[in-house]
């Protein structure tokens, strides 16, 4: 029995067409589950080794679900990011002509990126909510709505042809994937990795998260994501997930790190992977006196002091 | 005629009581929106004075919604906060028992909060979303559903009875609503007073966010929210909103906003404005030589040694 | 009568040389002191415009009685700061061949100057130790000593011959002397100054120090000097004297300035007066952010956010 | 053979009282040297065990030549500090009465110690310098001069009378002394202990020093000297000499000299050694997330997280 990735169904999805980029969905089973907490369930149970699941779009920003999930769940790990650009295709039944349509349907999260679209080009047409892309297309070829906006590739699975596609209201519309695993020791590190980590401050005052950054910040370490979450402990209680570049074997990463669990109330590890679309070759080298043998000849230096010898 | 305040409707939601707090609203006209972005609109367009909308609520986190028209729509102010404990009532149409009830309907982001007492108490009753909760005691008065989480408040409205109240999975559940209007000089401060504005970085590298965040710490001013938003120009970027203590008439908070201001991209001000309760008494004193009278005797320093007179 | 400068003497030593470099000496009177203490003196009690004293040395390091007359005698001001080169010329009676010198005198200052040069050509001589180094041509003049280290200036003053130019162990040894006089508006800026000041801190803490440096890091100012002198209440009790980049009328160093007024429990302004020996021209501009310009955009956009027009 | 213990004479001053005060004095030979320089050669040649030597004096400053050759020349360690309250007595020849008093000597430094009661007290009398206070001592005996000022444990070794004891200009005047040895492993920590480093920057940008001094701040260390010294590469450039509180196997302290060797192009190790007149009592502990089991903690936890078991 071939081993099974879990992701947000149902088929069909940019979710589908993100995870079908991973090299290893080849020999993968592929199994929709009906939401991102049912397919993390499904790694932490056992039932799939892995589960795909959308963590940020570029309109919207982070998807709540999957990161509260991996803030407050039951510890997983992230292992790879997918980064999909996202254009919607009106598809209609075929023979349907953009007078015809009265109805369109989609997840309300296409909403904002066909808006403009649809003032311009079908500014009577009445907006009907979907539980996903996907299914606004079943419904489509169920006759029960007059269009909807999905992925292009829906169009052949759904009967359905595409009478406008590249739709956008955003450049650069993008959604992030992330493909979670139970707890395991990070893959090595490619040169252009990232490190995904969540903080909760030990106490609130004037300064507390500038330090927090600051540990970053010395080491030269960039930021690429920093999203607040609540606690659950009312409103003005948060907790911090961060995306920092570099792998946690990387000295400075491993450094700041261990300065965050200091001075942090807590600090999960959500993994260490290889950032989406980019190669070492993009990634500047570290500042001076931030390298790995920069870490390893300060830490060789003190040793010789503490022993007397320099 | 008197004034409106526009607000998230429809009637009958947390959102209408956490806005009947406000005093003045018992001579103003309230008028429910069947979204935050129309209710934003009806300010912008002058058919109400002020929209009446919820910010964040202290389980999902921020409404990116609001979140997004203040940061990108055309320019708002917020006036006034108000916070709101949030419990459920389990509302029936009088006769139901727990044991006739089959399905369930809310907002889905009642869910959140609703869920263990369901698993609970009713772990067989299917899950119907609804607009809003008060549509969804709509949707059980006319009997399409058997029961709805809604405000206690909700029940006289459409009829039903509360077979259960205090339904919260989370402790200290809580949304915070935000009283917004066309820009127009802020109230006076009140001596507890909090300051919204919005962050552009001007470029990324390590330390930026540190630096921007160190304006405020230098000057011992707490931050009360930092959330990140997409900019819209990919992922990646984002800009920060942010919450931080006292009035923009006080000189820290002003200084600052200046410190920002030159070093950010771009700086949005969002309002300065009474922090929800919160009294003068409770608030500590500024950190020392963070204090008005600290500002005034340095800038006059400052002056008389520009002038060769000390 | 014209106005007097007061300056370090004796005549003929390389303060007296630094002193002439300034145009206006043309027409002062120039007077010497016997020792910085009472040339400071003259100058608080009317008797002369201002005193000429050297300030540091890049050898020794700060000449500490200048520092700490300016740090804790009766106020006083920087106005100009004036930087020389010392080389030292071997002076003898004419017709004194270097093998008849049994003995040497200088000034103890000259002696890390010379020493090496000592060792290699006169490993045999012995050192007397004068109370300047013109005063030690004078002796050898007299007779007293065989030969004296002094600015090759001294040799006609004292009918003395240079029997050897050009002598300084330490590439680049400058010394720094400044001209100081009772507070007054300081002179306009030139595009290439810079500001002394001298820090007490109001308490001790960890990090203390480096938040008092971050009020220049934080607008982009270099510090030039930053010396510690003892405050007078035991060990370990100090102040920091610091020379930054840039004129108190420059915004950002008005703003760093009033920063360090509130947060220091002393701070005491010693001038802002042109750097020696750099023009504006060789100056960078202020980082983004941090120019004239920059703070005046700030603090104006502040004020409209104060009055709610932006 | 005893060990020696190499000292800056001559003997009778306030240097050989301090040495005194250290307890295996009782079983060394101690040696007065007629500089600093001399007496730490001969540690560095290999003729004395130790050297003892002022470092600084809470009036005048640092002293300097013992910080240079510390700072620049062959490697030396500090092992032990010794602090000593400095008050002067005026010797004077048995008979000698206050009127009788015309000449008084003493070392240099001594002088604005004794400024002011010569002022109240001898407003006449002419000052006289001397090579060391007991060369003073030794002058009044020979006649030469009339009076000393020089420590009251003076006057038996010379045949004078004290004819006053305490004087002293400043409150607290102290010196503190330095015990000097060839580098070898430093003695385990005591609770109380301070580390002495050498910090040359990499480059001189905004914030240069501050980022240095950022590496105590973030580990809650305290400075207890910040001196700066010029690098003999001409005015401007100056390396820093520090003090911070704890032992280098301290692990925050360890952890700031890694952060410190990484950042700076230069870092020289001076010793770890105990604080005199300090207990382990009087020492606070070190603030939430810096003591040794925080850092154990911390690196066991990013080691776990590296191996994917948390």
């Amino acid at each position: 029995m071939p081993a099974s990735y879990a992701y947000l169904g149902p088929e069909g999805t940019f979710t589908e067409v993100a995870l079908r980029t991973l090299p290893e969905t080849a020999t993968r089973q592929l199994i929709p589950y009906v939401s991102v907490q049912s397919a993390l369930d499904a790694v932490r149970g056992g039932e799939a080794e892995a589960a795909f699941v959308p963590i940020e779009n570029s309109v919207e920003g982070g998807i709540t679900t999957t990161l509260d999930e991996l803030v407050a769940g039951e510890p997983l790990m992230i292992y790879r990011e997918v980064l999909l650009s996202i254009t919607f295709a009106l598809l209609v039944r075929p023979g349907t002509a953009l007078s015809d349509i009265k109805t369109v349907s989609a997840h309300p999260a296409a909403q904002p990126q066909v808006r403009n679209w649809l003032k311009a080009n079908l500014p009577e047409a009445v907006w009907e909510s979907a539980a996903s892309n996907a299914d606004a297309a079943r419904l489509v070829q169920e006759g029960r709505y007059d269009a909807a906006f999905a992925g292009e590739f829906a169009a052949s699975r759904y009967g359905l042809a595409a009478l406008e596609t590249g739709i956008h209201d955003a450049e650069n519309a993008q959604t992030r994937f992330v493909l979670v695993g139970r707890p395991a020791r990070p893959a090595a590190p490619t040169g252009a990795d990232k490190t995904s980590i969540v903080l909760w401050q030990r106490d609130d005052h004037p300064g507390g998260l500038r330090d927090l950054l600051g540990e970053f910040a010395t080491r030269g370490i960039n930021l690429m994501v920093l999203q607040s979450r609540p606690t659950g402990a009312g409103i003005g209680n948060y907790c911090f997930c961060i995306d920092a570049e570099g792998h946690i074997t990387d000295r400075r990463v491993a450094d700041a790190l261990m300065g965050l669990k200091r001075i942090c109330r807590d600090v999960r590890f959500l993994g260490s992977y290889p950032r989406a679309n980019v190669t070492a070759a993009d990634v500047p080298a570290p500042l001076t006196g931030t390298s790995d043998s920069a870490f390893v000849a300060a830490a060789d230096w003190v040793a010789r002091c503490q022993d007397g010898r320099f």
